[in-house]
């Protein structure tokens, strides 16, 4: 009996390794498991979010992923959202990232965050909260009761604060609070685990700390690794414009997840589907050992990314789409894009501005012989439709891709 | 007339300027006081108190003297009794300074407080609030709101703050709570003018900054020195022992008073009695041309601190008792004390315990001889009643103190 609940607490810990950056400590979320499994009952896993900004894309999703593991495993999500601070925005009015927002613009933005997030997760097993609940009846005493659990050396260890203060960039007293406020958070919850990315790393064992500081028992911290973007470089961001959003559609999300660097498929595969990871390892040993093309293997990420923001037929016609324009011929990796406003194109004027052609009598006779291709199939009238993202070729070199304004 | 305004108020201004450390800044002063005059509205002078102690001292009547100086020019004094923070003590326990005292404690402190506050300030022109009334009630939402109104820099340049962060010692968050509490202090009241001791300028400037943050007039900061014990080297302490306490006895008063060096006489008269300016420098002026001994400025300086803490008559009553005692004869410096607990003393006996007299039959003798005297008075009785810090003298050389248990 002993060594199966042994047995049981190391599959848990095997799903719940997969991905991560760091547990801090593990042996503690292994005591955790085991008292979970002999009491049958489930653990309260925490993510808090902050409802300024509800568009979310895959870099964000790694967390979900990790928690919908631990759904799976049998356990309790409690997704926090930082309704409080949204509310009151940065008080020295000196934070672009703290905005204040109304009542509404908080709900609107929780309504979209969860349809985008119940994609992820399992919504019968997900608890939403919003911490003004507590925060809000929050007073002085208590809130310089919470302050004196921390000190001023400790808060100024975190990096941003730390270079800040370094630097002679202003530090209001204020920001040493919502670090406190996101552990009081899981004071109240009574976190057993809290989720958050690498960066998050400083602010989670504040929450960590303060747990243990109120008398409880302290949180296991876990946090996720940062996704790199489509470029393979930078992380993924909006700014950036690396991103796939989780509110794409198909087949941009096809072409965008085949654009990755090769090194980052099973990066991609292990945090952001739920792909097993023996069929992981296999893929990863096939593309060692040449007996799989990585072009295969990113085309099955992309179906699986699609399946669960979309669903498994549109990944299949998106798929089908892609091949038809990128796999017979040898498309170019960089096609020229151009914007047109107008959906009604006559196709030999279009193709003379972009040069593809020498006249417009030329592109007629072009069309006329079979030469030029709309997405991969052949094109014979001279008045088409555009379609954003659809990619023109005259011959076997000259491309171009439309798209839509 | 305007000449006349601009006359009276540097009237005020020099009156004020007494014996103080620093204002911050006199130009500021000089158009509040104008703006006074003229709209026949008293400036409104804050002094804020910790109800922990309520024992006080000489030292800590010189802001209570400068407060006079500003009734006595027709201003309002507003005593802030900081209630809140003693409720609360220190939240992180670690501060013995900051004990938690009960809302009884309290009362019963600040009642101590002003019975002995309006032996130097007028109680009409005194208005005094306890700052839990608009510290409770404050929200984190309000409380974020003043704590972003101050960066962590700023906040760490406070001497004892600098002190602890760089030698490692740990500062609690909630302790940067504090200045901006007593600051918000100020914002409620709207202060005019704050006071406090050289080591309250840090807290002092920051209510001036959050009045300016607020969009208020900024206070005036008035800061007094910190006055000298008796020893006349260390700043007066109850636990150096070398203060002079308002509810200490005339006659405790006057001798202690007797022992402080001269050249504290002047600094005394400026800091703790009311005389006036023009005789205060009569005094120094003889003094220097040696018209004037020392001490006889001494007993004057010691008879208005009795006439402030007590009355006149007592004072006169304290001087007699002194001068028969000290001033007859060649009393040294330091006396043996010794701590008796019966009032009814046999003398013979007590001479002997004490070493002064051979055997009873000795003290007898001397006693008939007219060589013991009590207070400096010849005694010729055997029995006698025992009186705290009487001094007893056998021959010209032994003396001993009583102290009453």
């Amino acid at each position: 009996m002993g060594k199966n609940l042994d047995i049981r607490v190391n599959e848990q810990v095997q799903i719940i390794r997969r991905g991560v950056a760091e547990i801090i400590p593990e042996e503690e979320l292994k005591r955790k498991l085991k008292k979970s499994i002999k009491e049958k009952r489930p653990l309260k896993v925490k993510l808090g979010l902050d409802p300024t900004a509800p568009d979310i894309h895959l870099g964000h999703t790694v967390v979900l992923n990790k928690l919908r593991q631990f759904q799976d495993l049998g356990h309790e999500v409690h997704l926090i959202i930082g309704d409080f601070t949204a509310r009151i925005g940065d008080p020295s009015g000196k934070s672009e990232t703290r905005k204040q927002l109304s009542e509404k613009e908080i709900q609107i933005n929780a309504s979209t965050y969860q349809e985008q997030i119940f994609k992820v997760l399992d919504a019968k097993k997900t608890i939403i909260h919003f911490n003004s609940k507590w925060l809000m009846p929050l007073t002085l005493e208590d809130i310089l009761n919470l302050a004196g659990k921390y000190t001023v050396a400790r808060m100024l260890e975190r990096d941003d604060f730390d270079n800040r203060y370094k630097e002679g960039l202003p530090i209001g007293i204020h920001e040493f609070m919502y670090p406190l406020m996101q552990g009081y958070d899981s004071v109240v919850l009574e976190a057993d685990v809290e989720l958050g990315g690498t960066d998050q790393k400083f602010n989670l064992l504040v929450g960590r700390n303060l747990l243990k500081e109120y008398g409880l028992e302290p949180q296991v911290t876990l946090t996720m690794p940062i996704l790199e973007g489509t470029d393979g470089v930078q992380k993924m961001s909006k700014s950036l414009g690396n991103y796939i959003g989780v509110n794409e559609d198909a087949y941009e999300m096809f072409g965008k997840t085949m654009s990755i660097p090769d090194e980052l498929i099973i990066r991609y595969f292990e945090l952001v589907t739920q792909v097993p990871q023996a069929e992981i390892d296999k893929m990863e040993k096939g593309m060692q050992e040449g007996t799989l093309n990585p072009r295969d293997a990113k085309a099955r990420l992309a179906r699986e990314i699609i399946t669960i923001y979309h669903n498994e037929e549109e990944a299949l016609k998106a798929q089908e789409r892609f091949q038809l324009v990128f796999s017979k011929g040898d498309i170019p990796e960089d096609i020229p894009e151009t914007m047109v406003t107008e959906k009604e194109l006559w196709l030999p004027k279009f193709l003379l501005e972009q040069g593809m052609v020498d006249s417009t009598s030329d592109g007629r006779r072009m069309i006329k012989q079979g030469a030029v291709r709309l997405d991969g199939e052949k094109c014979l009238v001279e008045n088409i439709e555009a379609k954003n993202e659809m990619v023109i070729q005259v011959g076997k070199r000259k491309f171009i891709k439309l798209l839509l304004k």
